[in-house]
């Protein structure tokens, strides 16, 4: 049951600039390398892509401002910045994952636990005592919501999430496949010194040794804010005495591992891989590339930029972009790489100056 | 219930040449260090782990060619290269992990799925409309397959799997708990420029703030062919127009990380802890170690070995050699290595030209 | 139904110096910056937190040896080690996630599984045959045991764990969301000579194209020793022919990927998005910091500190704290960042050298 949409209606939607029939109707959008038939949208806002329309069936085109389309365009429409445009499009041609309406009898809703209206509950999903669901919110197959959680309204949870005990989550939030919400914290000490803290204050382990471990376990919970939306197999544990806490507007990749304690500020962007190591404090706005991690404790200003698999060690002040393992300023990670490719020039001129003296010497 | 089999028929199996008595019955494949009884079929391929033997009660014994077996061993099997042979003894020996035949009643399909004959789905896994599930197929409990998914003919999904919307899944192909196959693509989109285009055009962050980010959906599905393998907690996410696709024969270990729009070509093998950012495209029988990542964009051609631990940031022809953050080919990772190890050298180099220059302006 | 302790009980309990009023009631712990009311415990061991507490509602706090408290506190509790203190307080005070006591009627036992007493088995898990479960065991809802597994005494499985075949569990293991315990290794190996292989002896990917991939099966399992804690998405692949193996109270944290035939001995700390790579033995007391890399193969000896984001690529003596890609000695590593700021004021000096040269030559 794919859309059908005239291209006046896209135009409007997407407040783009209609050129042509605006009473063709399309019902895909297509990518100009996968063109199916005359029922197509093709996206081609980077004006390299338009010859391939040249002999194809397609009608209907996305262009930047101002590109000429070829003569077999019947309707296009011109749009400014190309990613927004892709946002709304790609936003007008969603189908929802398709998910039986209201709660399948075969989820497990246990006694005390409060259902708002409009709720979905997908099979074999386990929602536990004291926990509430606010009105409007999908709740995928195979989900488990622990006790007294709360999750906030229009949610959407994918099949495999786990919600641990007492987690609160905003409104609006997207949780995919198989995300882990809510687990212990990592947390151990040892009876006396043991070997990391030995380290940290002599550089070597010394005789501590770390026979025993004991367990500090999460009293505190996570709280999540409204507008998140949290990837695939991600995990974001508890804290201890405090929660761990995502800002409004968080957008989490794949693969990303939150410790205990730690708190992200709102509309960060967390790529996949990423790491934060407990008691961290990431500002607003931030961006970590893939597979970045971030040492424990660490402060992260606002709007901080961090390159792609970068370890982050001490603190970074506001705007900064930083990249390399430690992190440093992307200024001084350039300037050690061209370090480093300058000392076979040194070496040479060093020969050089060597033979001179040699010369010189054989004179005096 | 472990298979039993004459020494003459696992000969005949896996292609090897059988010395002494072809009659003598094993049960079991076992390491030199790890020896039960005379019903174990010890490897011992490399000849060092021979002399473990020597008062064993082990009677049958795999070894490489020529090798010289102890006196209480009755039969042996040469082999050529040994993990070939170790390929053939495993799959001879492998146990299936049992799982009830036929559909458990507390499996849900939805109505208009279609499973075709001799598939097999476990307890509570959970079936969406307009999916295809193919001949032989074994799906374990507790998965789930969205709608209008394909999987085809004799594949292997264990536990805890979750196969997003439109999924299309070749044959034969084996998926490990908990992986996660066609969540939505991390795509966001500022308003105007955001940071880290600003970072991108200027070098800094500027005035540009990501207050908001509006999601692109993910239009686009995951496309997998034949043979391939996905290792436990892996995540691939769906297109955003087109589909991400990986081809014939690819085996991907555990917590790899594909993200949307990513093409990955035949044979390929992504080690445990790898990830590749969005619309990279990598070639065919391409190696990624293990935690290596790809920036997004990146085209990485055949046959080319990524080192572990490696970031590749830019394009890289086939059959490279390449390593470190970023990556670069081998030898000058190697030859970097060599040159910071150098400064010692031309540092003491300097101090003795210093030396003797003073020496020469003083005579002068 | 939160807890309400004495400060005497709770001076007792965690081995404290209790001063002031010890019939004073408590019933949650309490971080300085978020006080609720009089039934706080404040965990102030950091004198630099009480000021905080001057005008609040406070009454009962635990401090560090000889701490000064605000007028305000009724009573209050000297402790040594404050993160041992915090271990006993929070041990004090958890509150153990809910689960209905008993078997779940919608849980499917296979026949031939053994459940012994006081075992807890949630909502739609699934236990398959030749499983033991043994007494005192609490497993959560959409749990999957596998044939043959034994989870020891007195363990916890939390939602959405994977257990495979066969695999050993020891007593009082905790197990967190999501995490795969005995997926199938990765191992593949080529008909003939694979392009990696040729590339470790030629140095070059060469004619050999990785055209087959042959699959390698894993008859071994994984054996997990006591007091084991494993984290949210973690992975442990199972063996080939031996088992992989985790020594008795090892600590794991998320996401981190063990792979097949690895053994890490007892009381190790591997920190989140860590990974080792096949047949690596890991020693005893180990740390490894987050997302650190083991290659495949290596061996590290007892009480190793490996820093966070390093890449362990050949073997590492007992003590030894490194860090790192590849990983060296922490010294090393200190003085290899020293060298490369160096380069500069070597620069300088061969400029000034040269000046000086040209001076004498032109003096000659």
């Amino acid at each position: 049951m794919t859309k059908t949409l005239t291209m006046a209606e896209i135009a409007a939607a997407i407040g783009g600039r209609l050129k042509g029939d605006g009473s063709l109707t399309v019902s895909r959008l297509a990518h100009p390398s996968d063109i199916q038939g005359p029922q197509d949208l093709v996206l081609a806002m980077d004006k390299a892509l338009l010859p391939l329309l040249q002999n194809s069936p397609v009608r209907s085109v996305i262009v930047a401002e101002g590109a000429e389309v070829p003569s077999c365009i019947l309707a296009s429409i011109e749009v400014g910045r190309s990613r927004v445009a892709m946002a709304k499009m790609t936003r007008l041609f969603e189908e929802k994952v398709i998910v039986p309406a209201g709660i399948h009898p075969t989820a497990v809703i246990e006694v005390g636990a409060k259902i708002e209206p409009n709720v979905t509950i997908g099979a074999y999903s386990y929602i536990c005592a004291g926990a509430q669901i606010c009105a409007g919110t999908i709740i995928h197959p195979q989900v488990y919501v622990g006790p007294k959680v709360k999750i906030g309204a229009d949610g959407l949870i994918y099949s495999g999430v786990r919600v641990g005990s007492r987690v609160r989550i905003g409104a609006r939030c997207i949780i995919h496949f198989n995300a882990s919400i809510g687990a212990d914290g990592f947390s151990f000490v040892t009876p006396e010194m043991g070997s990391v803290e030995q380290a940290k204050s002599t550089g070597e382990v010394g005789l501590s040794t770390n026979v025993e471990l004991i367990r500090i376990a999460s009293l505190g919970s996570v709280v999540i804010g409204d507008d998140v939306e949290i990837g695939a197999n991600t995990s974001i544990d508890r804290g201890t005495i405090i929660s761990t806490t995502i800002g409004n507007g968080t957008k989490i990749d794949n693969q990303v591992q939150i410790g205990h304690n730690v708190t992200v500020g709102e509309n960060c962007m967390l790529c996949g891989r990423s790491g934060i190591a407990g008691s961290a404090v990431i500002g607003n706005r931030v961006v970590l590339g893939g597979a970045v991690g971030v040492a424990d404790h660490v402060k992260i200003g606002d709007d901080v930029i961090v390159m792609g698999m970068s370890g982050v060690a001490g603190n970074v002040s506001a705007k900064s972009i930083i990249g390399g393992i430690p992190a440093k300023p992307r200024g001084k990670m350039i300037e050690d790489m061209r370090r480093l490719n300058r000392i076979n020039r040194l070496v040479e001129k060093v020969e050089e100056l060597t033979r001179r003296i040699d010369e010189l010497e054989g004179k005096g």
